[in-house]
């Protein structure tokens, strides 16, 4: 299932970083749910190269076009493919790995895994490959959009040891994480990464940190108990993104310093009936359930392995070389990450909406 | 497919903490390999409750039944039922549940969920539901062990704030974890974490803490691109665990504090031909997939929520009580977590491994 | 998936003829839905061998027990465990299999398969297998009485070459296919089935026949285009019960013969407003999609393989050998494969029912 | 999963009649597997509309691209994407559509299932979308002629009531299909088919027939026990095409009349050493599993649907309309659905064959 995300809102990519087109098929979008290229196009912005030079300067429009399953601006039910062509490829670029794999890039594993050297290296663990699941998150935001709309929020919360304040989870706006360049809603603090990230990019070194991410307005019940706890199913999407090295909910690896008692979340009643956590830090999510609180969770991205340091290393043949990487590539991918995190999260949550309509099946006598 | 795990090497686990049993169906596993009760029997008792008087004072003898897909020690090709009878249940405990929900564990979610007040609360989010994972756990060892022998040991690295230095992950044993009742192989730390887990548990609160993981012998090339990524598959095995809050790979978030220059692992030549990476602040694993080095994780647990200090919470109905829970319970699951982690990323290994034999079939003319 | 049906009704069998048990794991049914062991036991008891004489001697009382899922008559959304054990295996019976394949059995191609023999032959291929499937398609009858009844009744159209007339499909009930012994509701051919079967029986060979099936009350809908369609899924559905070798759906193969000003079905005003066909050459299906009339198919079933005539045939060795069939066997399954119809058009028809709700979720404004 | 078959070898097609592009990704492919899109073309050219006079004058050059997965004529491992531009729609033709669902087609029951009237009806029930079923069929018919050639051919077996008699299965080739306009390998036969189809196409009507197909090649053990056996991964592919009413394998409905020692397939020694069966009334399949001899199935196609004689029928609104279908239609779709039941059989035959491999990995011992 290697290159499928989701059970009943289906998302399947595909294309390598230098072939003719990346795109996906969405399958399992129910019927009538308005999208329009325009409604896709502005994430796939976020996410694409060249916008500023904090970023690889490849530049690629990215550009999507909707082949199918869609009409006249409503989804028919039926699969939606998305196509955006590579535009700006430069295999020449990529001679060098035909006999070095790259320190702590997918070469080697590719190579070993397919028992072939592929000209763009390992193709589809290139960042490009990001571009179809933003595509496809857009749709999963139109989705929710149509039927119960949820507010995915992700920002930068650390470049390297520079560590944003936690800013106002319940106002917390896109715009806001895009008021800095390095979409960190901390102004000062985004000075402080751009410095940095441009001392790294200078120095042909890179840099990593935390994405951190909030959903707002997802109701409880949402999630399957056991393997495919909403946790669980966050923890596999956003660890599939590639230079990830850890995934916490709620309070995370903190949690773990703590006591029960000081753990918790009791109950309080809610405003409009019902009762609900008095507290989050559970994240959002009990027993793999969400439980109506803003889902909360942070994603450890590694520096990027593609440097242009010299790194003392070996050919495949295991002849010693100094390696110095050219062609493009960012020296931090925090501020790219952001908007794929959120699609990401977007898969996750149509996926788990479409499954929970099952326990709400209207009874014949109107009771669900 | 919230009960199933798993593609080629498929789990289905069945039971509430309160039913008749828990059992489990694995699909998927080839034909002739070794399998008898005695080879699983051993991972259940060490996850098995009552074992010390660290964890609840519930008595389940644990004892598994193979009830089809296996003659003679050999396995079948077909399914693998495996049956574990709930023998100590006590319903009575739970009736605090029925209108109450307890802070931080599942009876609220699923009552949402599911639209119903089962008397035994989330039953699916119990932790003995993982019983019939470790058991699943042992078979798919003895897939791996038949054909490509994998060593899995996990360990308790962290109680609360008392944390354990990494011990020698080439030597590591599980004889050497279970020397201490606490499952951390150091035995100064493993006193301290006894004592303060001793100390919480007469208190009536809980702790959390973090089991590591090292799993030797994986060969390159297990893991898939994008999706299901090796890393993306163990977070969602790990985070399906009850009581999880995190996951890191490698190095993991400390990894976003290096520069690429610092968290690159460069390759050199290896002793018996052909390369590997000369350090692994990877973990094992580069672009989503094995580079044959040992894979190694941590898992961040929360502390056991339910707990016997009162807490201030309300019922379901909005009243106000100070909630004590009643039944039985672990103050601290870390130890028994131990084989959990084992089995989960075995149960990930056994499908990884099923897997790659797609890209290693012989050719016509005898190569692969 | 070898072993488990449906993608969102989801049943997982396991066990063969001669282990311990055989039972099932139904994951995927909605909570609240009434269940108990009482409403699943009548289908069991219809396919239960040793029922007449008609059948095999083998004896088993066939009784279901459900070991997690249901509480207090209603399912909790968990996974649903069902236990059915085998108490009458004689696996002497089956000696004679370790050296020769039986002619037409699973014997040889599970020995090809798996490179074993296993004692009791291709376990998986017995009909005791379909026990499984008869209390999975109980569950499922159960899930669609709760929201949507549909009533399914097969019957056994043709014995060998004797064949009954068209029953009146409105009314055709499952108790007047009961009313013969051999699961005809035309009693005078029944009688002629009857005497023919017992005729094949003491002669020591075996006859074949047509089931065909009603589905009533599936409204308009149900299925997904292209490889899901809802036909696809039937054919694949009876396909898998040992024995098939034919599914037909409306007119089937006497379609073939027709013109398509012959075949086809105009629409006409339906009395309570809407349209619907006037007629139902089609089956119930158009597109692979339900359209409102009832659905109508046939199976063919082939002679059973185990006779006790001899056979000339070979051994695993190549050595000539006659073989006599020993063992219990039925000289026609057709009257016990009528339960196994209606079961596995239940789950095709649950898992289908669950699928439509995707596209019935309730908008924001209250409209779906 | 309605839009994607198979489990280890994926096909998941998207597009429909009157969209941009169809098209279809398939991921599970294995590295290092020659391919071409010349390799893939000749099959889209026998399925291509309006290369004779016999089938819809819609003109497409359904020229396949290679978007991704396949580098210097060698598959990659990664997910291959394929498109086919639609370059001749005219959804002019389908206004009638929007007030009018024509008798027998689609657009009711799509109406019904997605509560909207697309303006192409049901697009995704057009036979336009097996062109890329088409297309993946043959890069599974690549796949196996790198590791394991089979021999797939189909052939029309009738029109109506002209029924040819069987060829030699042991020799027919596409070659010999190809002979005659109507894909029938008895010129005689087929020189009355196409008669009798320019007959119905000039009187406004349309014929159904049989198309059957021959396996040659499988060895024993392919396919899977209970719900995914060979038969009924055939009979769901084969279903899933549209129009098609029936499936047989072997002796199919016609087994039914024999008795078990007419039907049986005894065994005898195998040439080359081993055993097999003495004859072929099995159809190569037994128990699920393939048995070494060539896989032989018919499959049922009803009459083409869109006929241009007048209908008595009903609008949506259920006004009384007298329907004469406009656009562009086959008269008869036998010769062009060949082509389509050969790439599904190739798909089912792709699937098995990667899942069989399970069965045969080497020991450490280096047995199997």
């Amino acid at each position: 299932m290697a290159s499928t995300f989701g059970s009943l809102f289906r998302v399947t990519t595909s294309g390598e970083s230098h072939g003719k087109a990346i795109g996906c098929i969405i399958d399992g979008c129910p019927a009538r749910v308005p999208l329009t290229a325009e409604m896709i196009q502005p994430q796939l912005d976020r996410r694409r190269p060249g916008a500023t030079d904090l970023n690889t300067p490849r530049k690629e429009s990215d550009t999507v076009t909707i082949l199918s399953g869609v009409e006249q601006g409503l989804t028919l039910g039926t699969p939606i493919a998305l196509s955006i062509p590579n535009t700006d490829t430069r295999p020449g670029d990529y001679h060098q790995m035909e006999t070095i794999p790259r320190p702590s890039h997918a070469d080697f594993t590719y190579a070993e895994k397919y028992s072939l050297r592929a000209r763009s290296g390992g193709g589809r663990a290139s960042a490009r490959e990001t571009a179809a699941r933003v595509a496809a998150g857009a749709v999963a935001e139109a989705l929710l959009a149509a039927f119960h709309p949820v507010e995915i929020v992700a920002w930068v919360e650390s470049v390297g040891d520079i560590q944003a304040p936690r800013p106002d989870l319940a106002t917390l706006s896109r715009a806001d994480v895009d008021s800095t360049l390095v979409r960190c809603p901390d102004p000062t603090v985004a000075s402080r990464m751009i410095q940095a990230i441009e001392t790294v990019r200078d120095a042909g070194d890179s840099l990593g940190g935390v994405v951190a991410c909030i959903c707002r307005g997802v109701p409880p019940g949402w999630g399957e108990p056991v393997f495919d706890k909403l946790t669980a199913r966050l923890a596999q999407a956003m660890l599939s993104i590639p230079a990830t090295r850890g995934f916490e909910i709620g309070a995370g690896f903190a949690a773990t310093l703590m006591r029960g008692s000081q753990h918790n979340d009791p109950f309080e009643a809610a405003p409009g009936g019902g009762i609900r956590p008095a507290s989050n830090r559970g994240g959002g999510i009990q027993g793999g359930i969400s439980n109506g609180q803003p889902i909360f969770f942070r994603v450890a991205f590694k520096p990027v392995s593609t440097i242009s340091l010299p790194q003392e290393t070996v050919a495949y043949d295991g002849t010693p070389v100094t390696f110095e990487a050219q062609g493009r590539h960012d020296p931090c991918v925090l501020p790219r990450a952001v908007p794929v995190v959120e699609a990401m999260a977007a898969l996750v949550l149509a996926d788990a909406f479409l499954h929970q309509q099952i326990q709400l099946i209207p009874r014949p006598d109107g009771t669900t």
